[in-house]
């Protein structure tokens, strides 16, 4: 059994302007789907970020692998590193921490490699979860993704304030029946977004909250905030740039500090453990190099008693199926995963996408990833993408024509 | 495709008496073999310690594992640390570190899980290095395991002085090919192990050479024979007891530091990397869990720098299978594997064993661990086993039947 055609195709799906600390979301988000085909209607599916400069990459890996056995992620991390030679892709928005050529090879590396276990579980007639080691859970939970918005293409509407945000929530919460909710900060001063909490806390008394202000606070803000929401946060993410800052804000805040943005590679663990900067890593298979690389990254933090979430970019079904199997399958994962599934409103390229119930995935039973491809609505999104005039996600540009003024800085207060 | 019988089966067969930094191998080395059989002819193998607590442990472990998924290593552990309940089952020799009760649950996971990883194997019909991210080599590399030793039931003869070590060596090397050699030290006085290691450098001027004296020498002790081996050593292992000792040790040591015996489970890590006291990990997957666990042991030595070996005590060949699946699939694995199989003489379970030639294995393409039981071999060395009276390994003991006033001391020098 050998891959012997490789097809990775860009899409584009609407995107609501969700605020953030590098700006605001553009009207479309783009993702790259990618199939894996062995012949005989086998195809195994990855999904990952639709950047133009990550594209070419995509495809430039794809390329070298046609002939290579889906048991044999060793060698299709051998190939695309020797394709790659050394490229490094910086994203612009910088909200996955930075980029170094290492990651960009285990970005490029991460929807094959799903893709490849996708196809092992439809050979073997198993599950992604059981060729991880098994389900611990049957349903995977999620939070519910609150953000600052804009009215946009969504049905939520506009949410500047803690009305809206608790408004957001409970639609959200409704909806969705979410167990957990996290608030993407950042955006309002932090005395407004403490506010956010507190109105979010009044309304969903058991909800688990978490505020995420993608390093917009020096280190004095971070921990003046964090001393603020003691007790009412199950963790503080990414407050303040860097190792060193986040190891001092972490010396009194009196709750879990997590983070997707300083450590986001193995080379990051080494200090950032060793400092005790961070409580809980967000762990995200799109960038640490797919499934089994994130299962080691469990295993990692298990070792120095740091504890495991999971991080979302805007995504389709595969990612959700993949992160589905990796949650599905990782004893170490004691948090509700972020997703933005909400905010895509329906779009997507499978077949039959999986649900949110009850604020959690059901784990497929079926073999690989347990989804299958619409064709139709591919090529839907894929003429998005095509019309769409966007190559790159960029928070910063697109903010800034509605406020040419505007500056992304980290930390901003 | 559930487990339907579990049978453990404890076995012995000759030892040499070969010395260590615990006294002297008795006549008869003790292994279990783990069947997880399926019906219909399908049999998972494992095999283990077969010292009577941990094999009390393995057959508590074996009456909850009846209708377990051979996917489901996650479900595994979990009904083995249930079974175990806290349990601990301390070794005598103490040559693989000390025990906990966590290391008793991963000593007991083990067999099973390998043998969980040869059922899906089978079921996949892949080789288990397949299923641990594929072949990064197709012969794995052992070391030649070079002991004193008195006269006994090996061809080898006495060994007591470098110039019977050298012979040892160079009848192993004549007989496997061995391209690296390893000397089990805390035997003779230090100064005599030295003259040894340069014996075995003339007469081996391209062989890697290691020297394992089992904590047999106090810190100053070590840090003067790293000094007085400068330039002869891949690496010393084991030198000195404790992660503090060790680290002392790595300050000065012109060579890496590596062990099996101060980081012996995830516990370990964090000081002992933290403080530098080991550059190389000896994997041993019949403690840290099996050979999953060993991946992840493996990422985690990627991640800290650390490099990656792997340990052995006397075993037949379900275990050198094992190892040589783990071996071809760890790209962190960069020296030859320890392995004690010419010293059982041709002594297995096997209808087929595997052959170390050119000082390497050839890894199994069949499906599983690529090895067949032979009942009648299983049966004869459990005749041993009912027979040799002897019921838990007992270095000391041993030694102190030929020398009364013998005593286990770490350091002795
Ligand atoms: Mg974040
Ligand atoms: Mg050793």
């Amino acid at each position: 059994m050998r891959i012997r055609e490789v097809v990775v195709t860009p899409v584009a799906f609407p995107d609501p302007p969700l605020l953030n600390s590098a700006g605001v979301h553009q009207p479309w988000a783009l993702r790259a789907i990618v199939e894996l085909r062995c012949g005989d209607g086998l195809t195994g599916l990855g999904e990952t970020y639709g950047d133009a400069p990550h594209l070419a990459l995509l495809r430039e890996a794809a390329g070298a692998l046609v002939g290579l056995d889906p048991y044999d992620t060793n060698g299709l991390l051998r190939r695309i590193r020797s394709v790659l030679g050394g490229a490094d892709a910086p994203d612009r928005h910088g909200l996955t921490g930075g980029s170094t050529p290492e990651k960009t090879v285990l970005r490029v590396l991460s929807p094959f490699e799903v893709a490849c276990l996708d196809l092992q579980g439809q050979l073997a007639g198993r599950p992604v979860a059981d060729l991880l080691g098994g389900r611990v859970r049957d349903r995977v939970p999620y939070a519910g993704y609150l953000f600052y918005k804009w009215a946009g293409p969504d049905p939520y509407g506009e949410a500047l304030d803690p009305d809206g945000i608790v408004a957001q929530a409970r639609a959200m919460v409704d909806a969705y029946g979410f167990r957990s909710l996290k608030l993407k900060g950042g955006v309002r001063p932090p005395g407004e977004e403490i506010d956010a909490i507190r109105a979010l806390r009044d309304a969903f008394p058991d909800h688990p909250l978490r505020l995420d202000p993608n390093q917009a606070w020096t280190v004095e803000t971070s921990t003046k905030v964090a001393a603020e929401t003691e007790g009412l946060l199950e963790y503080l993410e990414d407050p303040t740039p860097g190792i060193p800052g986040m190891a001092e804000v972490a010396r009194t805040a009196p709750m879990p500090l997590a983070t997707n943005m300083v450590v986001v590679g193995t080379q990051d663990i080494p200090e950032g453990f060793g400092r005790r900067a961070v409580d809980v890593v967000l762990a995200d298979h799109h960038y640490w190099g797919g499934l089994r690389r994130s299962v080691e990254l469990a295993a990692i933090c298990g070792t120095f008693g740091v504890g495991v979430s999971m991080h979302s970019n805007s995504h389709l079904g595969i990612s959700l199926a993949a992160m589905t199997h990796l949650g599905a399958a990782l004893p170490e994962m004691t948090y509700a995963a972020d997703t933005h599934t909400p905010w895509q409103c329906g779009a997507d390229v499978l077949a039959e996408p999986l649900e949110i119930e009850d604020g959690s995935v059901l784990v497929p039973e079926r073999p690989g990833l347990g989804v299958r491809l619409d064709p139709d609505a591919l090529a839907r999104l894929h003429g998005n993408y095509l019309r769409c005039g966007i190559r790159e996600r960029d928070d910063t540009g697109y903010m800034q024509t509605f406020d040419p003024d505007y500056e992304k800085r980290r930390p901003r207060w």
